[in-house]
């Protein structure tokens, strides 16, 4: 199964034209990264805090479809790949009651959190990476066979 | 049952100081808000999106006793109170791992939206009210009668 | 000249990795997007809150080459350009002491705000987009003399 | 004179209801002290990254008179107190056009970053603090002589 995060859109999402500002739904899709992350034993408050590996975002895109309203159950399918030995990008795919409202990539470096420098991803990223890899494929495959 | 939201703290609340940015509590306050009027089966969307009432907060405040950082899993309790015809407040405890880390309040008032003029609180309103006092004034004396 | 928005990085877009969040870079360009409607004579409140037209943002993408620390000054520049009857897109550079720190681009379309029907673009976004777009030729000509 | 920054509200600073979102005021307050921090000299980069003694919110409270709209630009005073050795409060006022649209307070302590233990208020701050402060007795000094 590729990796879900259900998130209601919240008052604070919107903004003056009563749907959700464009940025706020990248803020989103981080959540769903965070929450993978946890859901694969990672400790966020050591990821994120003072650590001694960071993986700082260095691109990202998203295309919107429809507007996200106030209340909505949105829900974030969330596909990493590995890119190299130091890098990943994850696409998120956001949908409400099962139309695609948007899609977003972001893609990340590994580095030295202190130096900046760039390094090879730590083990438990890699295997992050590939158990999602896994579930995405293996879910990709089903959906195909129902089509066949 | 005093209502209650659980809420892991994300990367986006935190600030450069590595904890919760102090003006987010706030934001995580109103989503436990929010959580509570869909449980007493509001609409979210037709609530704050183009309503004929409003709820604008009037004043607000936060005591903070603990920093709050990434990964915290902050439960909101949250003790709504009728303060006049057209006026209520709303008091929350936010604890991690049952210690207490902040307070806050919100104090609303109802006007119609469009001109923005004092109104009554509607149905709605008062029986969400009247469900969340009730649930928690019991939880209090069950409280209470655990102490005694 | 090329329009250019200044704007210092405050706590408050920082996260606990002690740089700009990355989608609060897409935050600050669309503050530059609203200066720039604001110094060709657009009112912002009657643009942004109950318009009949809106410009929802459909793609949006941004390349980070430096992190951003609180306090640094940010440099955003903003060069928009028609893409069809009902389409634009603004490119924004930012810097830091002259170096381009990260780079973005937003794609709005033109809508019936109540309809959410695809619309021309009106009279003053045409005049927004040939000013700022003259501007950044102008700029961009005067560059390349200086390196002839 | 008494400190005051200036701030247009921001697309991003508003809610669906159209207004400012009730926390981002306090926000645009910690932004007005950041600016005043600057004024007296203060690096905030130094400041608020990695420092040795940090200055944490322990409470916080607004109260709101009138709503603000996208586009409004926000006067705010900021007037400073030492309240302590090891604290301080900060009493902030928002107007548009003359009118006080809303009035705010911070109160920090002091505190070692790495031990998060109180410490006292080092110079520059006692620096700050006095300097704000005597600019606001002489800003009302001022008044109170045009008031008889």
């Amino acid at each position: 199964m590729t990796f879900t995060y259900n998130r209601t859109v919240r008052f604070r999402d919107t903004d003056a034209a009563q749907v959700v500002y464009f940025a706020n739904i990248l803020g989103i899709c981080h959540e769903a990264y965070e929450e993978s992350l946890a859901a694969s034993g990672i400790n966020l408050k050591d990821f994120f805090t003072n650590p001694s590996v960071a993986f700082p975002i260095v691109h990202t895109s998203v295309d919107f479809f429809r507007p996200m309203f106030c209340g909505d159950n949105l829900v974030i399918s969330l596909i990493p790949q590995k890119l190299g030995v130091d890098k990943f990008e994850i696409a998120y795919e956001i949908s409400v009651a099962d139309v695609v409202v948007a899609k977003a990539i972001t893609r990340h470096v590994c580095i030295d959190a202190s130096s900046r420098k760039k390094q090879e991803l730590p083990e438990e990223i890699v295997s992050w990476l590939e158990t999602n890899r896994r579930d995405a494929e293996g879910a990709e495959r089903r959906r195909l066979r129902e089509v066949l």
